[in-house]
């Protein structure tokens, strides 16, 4: 059993963009440059207050609606301190609207995958 | 940094009406009325406990299945105590099966969109 | 209101197998069994750290990636201990990545549905 584990969770809409690149690959892929332990992406049906002040909705087929995007990142409370000091000029530079929470967990199992 | 926030996460399922009305879209729609700050909704791939005691499975193509749908909102906790005062009548009305659980957490960052 | 609630969250990967079985949907099944109040899964759009320490990522077609599925179980707190306990080994035996976290919630409402 460890302590001092957080979840940061970052909510951004699946076309904010910064520069050519897709913001939530881009955050997703600074994580792993950092040396995050751990990274999970999931995409919204509806929901508003992200970008749009406007309540976004997902029909099945209309798969370029613009819809939330939260990115959830466990790892050590001063690890992911330290990485959204890094990340947050970037998100306040974006001029798009942007939502992060953090809360401490308790981490029960933490395994790598063997080869 | 702000103190006093809270996540409220509601579960029901994809198939819970209010009336007419698709429960999830009508509880989105309210909290949009009330003006909870960030509201998202996802939809789970398999679960049970929430209208159904069965588990219920999305594999690719059944687009109907009954899924658990789970809407997560954020802002002051008093805030999302009065709004749930309002809902939970109406959450209690529809006699399907329901989950609603609260926890704190820490604002990092609460940025609206520039238009 | 009731206290002393909490949620269990099991990151796994979608390929992740028991013998002939998908590891989540033995998770899910092995939860019922043992009584579990509420259990939900979903599918992430993309992440690492789980199997893969490579980024995964899913594009809408390529529906047979390898991607993150978590699942979040509610329950007493002392439940959700003894169903982990029983878990554990099987998940230590898979040799695959894993993160198992829990936190506290506080429920507002826990309602079955009516038949």
């Amino acid at each position: 059993m460890e302590s001092n584990y957080s979840v940061l969770k970052i909510f951004v809409s699946n076309t904010d963009k910064i520069g050519l690149e897709l913001l939530y690959e881009n955050i997703v892929q600074e994580a792993h440059k950092n040396g995050i332990s751990g990274v999970t992406a999931y995409r919204g049906i509806t929901g508003y207050g992200l970008s749009s002040n406007k309540i976004v909705t997902s029909k099945f087929w209309e798969i370029t609606d613009k819809l939330p995007v939260v990115i959830e990142m466990v790892d050590k409370t001063e690890v992911l301190n330290a990485f959204y000091a890094e990340i947050e000029e970037k998100l306040k530079s974006t001029g798009k609207g942007c939502l992060v929470y953090q809360q401490p967990i308790e981490i029960k199992l933490h395994q790598s995958g063997k080869k």
